[in-house]
């Protein structure tokens, strides 16, 4: 089979040859091949749930793909939880006539990033669409973990902690715009779509008190949910926040504010100023926290930046399109 | 607003008014109305666990619409194996200029049917996509259940286990065609859409050995996917399947063999023979049990029908493109 057909979505015969042949070949474990119509779980009895779809074009850039982010995406919504994940579901809606290689590829992906995030896939469907009714692959994934930490409670936060953000910002935003080459200039940036495992487990037992990961909305977003959420604000200083120079180039040539930029591998974390170094410390000897920085603090009622010739300006909500089908 | 617009999947400024005035207000509860990453929940130490997504069209039918089978299809798939649902997950890709006055009443149905199958939604995603990029809506339900029973295990059926089959057959797939107007006469048949709650309810604890509801590739698939799992045979009494005139009428003119038609409120159930009786007579006094009836026995090796003139036929699994786009 070089191309999905509608039969493979029956329910029949030729479903049951595709999930055993393509699916459980590549993200398949003792659960999961049981093809039960429910996954029977042992988990803790506070858990931690979480869902995401993916709807990324193009579906393959630089650094990633739809399969990777399905994964690192929802895995990463368990993490900045304060759970450590366990098992994904996973949804596929795939286009009559897609190619079957590009959909192994895709799964590949997915099944490298588990075995990083240490899951399992243990449920999953698959539904086939007309050709047209959809314009390429479309991934939910839905997960569960152990809720061993509270990193959710915005009441933990207090007047003086420091934010750490865990990565240089922007990276995936600006990485799918330019693979979308419709910027009429060459070029290619790395996304930054990654686990965050190794941070959220080199941290864990410390004194977090909050975490967000900044994906569509970017930093802004998240900065603004949580000052929304717990009535304090934030002074953020533009010169320590982590940005690579192209990325900042092609932002301030687009007339895009890198803060509402989406990121994938990227987190906020709000820790107690006095163990801010430390935190830090660990972040940054993790492979994806390497260019980890404490660059603001909880003060005030606003969203402040102070830019890096001094002066200061609010940071918006973002509104408006921003750039669709990052995720 | 009328139309959704791609800013309502921008993660600013959009998606949160969207989730609380269209999203909250609906299907809201103390647990998703924290907008966490993740809902953190009480969960049983054996929990179960399942997905779905649901592309069907029209989406509205007679009998249901995409938002009541995205919760009755998993709701039930947690039933059959023996769970009791708790907790949903819903994913939402909408496409741009989608009218909202129809989400609202997907969303409506929604509720009404978590309502009715006693669970919340606690966790979800909104992706909006380009005009076109989709031909409607698309749903992803996940779910989580106390696994309390365990109808999932083909190691317990045994030679002379009794088959019901809780409601008349192909009622779901025909409605849906019906309903495409594609056939060119008028007509309607109510889909058999609905939660199977009570039904679980009225028999949990008595001697269930196994349960599947039967939707795509319909009772058909459903019998050879155990008969292949479990090495056993099954020979069904084609006179005590029920089936409801009009739509035996629909699917012999098509050529449609009724077995092989998606079902979304049925399920098969195995039970041992000296307890079918009771079993069935519980089922029958539910709302979604009315036309239950034990209707076949398991046997030999093959997938029997003894057809209504006496004869024996197999139930194939059914191959080949069947009804697309029907759940």
């Amino acid at each position: 089979m070089n191309k999905i057909t509608m039969s493979v979505g029956s329910g029949g015969a030729s479903t049951r040859s595709f999930v055993s042949d393509i699916i459980f070949s590549r993200l398949g474990n003792e659960i999961l091949n049981k093809a039960s119509d429910s996954a029977i779980l042992d988990v803790s009895s506070k858990t931690a749930f979480t869902t995401d779809s993916y709807v990324v074009r193009p579906e393959f850039f630089p650094g990633g793909d739809i399969g990777k982010i399905s994964i690192c995406g929802t895995v990463n919504d368990l993490l900045v939880s304060g759970a450590v994940p366990k098992y994904l579901s996973f949804g596929l809606i795939v286009p009559e006539g897609y190619l079957v290689s590009d959909l192994e590829r895709i799964l590949d992906s997915m099944a490298a990033e588990c075995r990083k995030a240490g899951v399992k896939v243990v449920c999953g469907d698959t539904k086939v669409v007309e050709k047209g009714a959809v314009d390429g692959l479309i991934i939910n994934t839905s997960g569960i973990g152990d809720a061993v930490y509270n990193y959710t409670d915005v009441s933990n936060i207090k007047e003086g902690d420091a934010v750490i953000i865990t990565s240089d910002i922007a990276r995936h935003g600006m990485s799918v715009m330019l693979a979308r080459g419709e910027l009429g200039f060459e070029g290619e940036i790395l996304s930054d779509c990654a686990c965050l495992l190794d941070i959220f487990e080199s941290i864990a037992g410390m004194n977090v008190k909050f975490a967000r990961d900044a994906t569509r909305g970017g930093v802004a977003a998240v900065l603004n949910e949580i000052a929304s959420d717990c009535g304090l604000g934030f002074l953020m200083k533009e010169s320590d926040i982590p940005i690579h120079e192209n990325v900042g180039y092609l932002c301030d040539m687009l007339g895009f504010d890198p803060l509402a930029v989406a990121n994938e591998g990227l987190a906020v974390i709000i820790v107690e100023q006095g163990e801010a170094e430390a935190v830090l410390e660990k972040i940054k000897n993790c492979e994806s926290g390497k260019r980890a920085s404490v660059c603001g603090i909880v003060e005030g009622k606003n969203v402040v930046l102070e830019t890096a010739i001094g002066g200061k300006r609010h940071i918006e909500m973002p509104s408006g399109e921003l750039l669709p089908r990052i995720c």
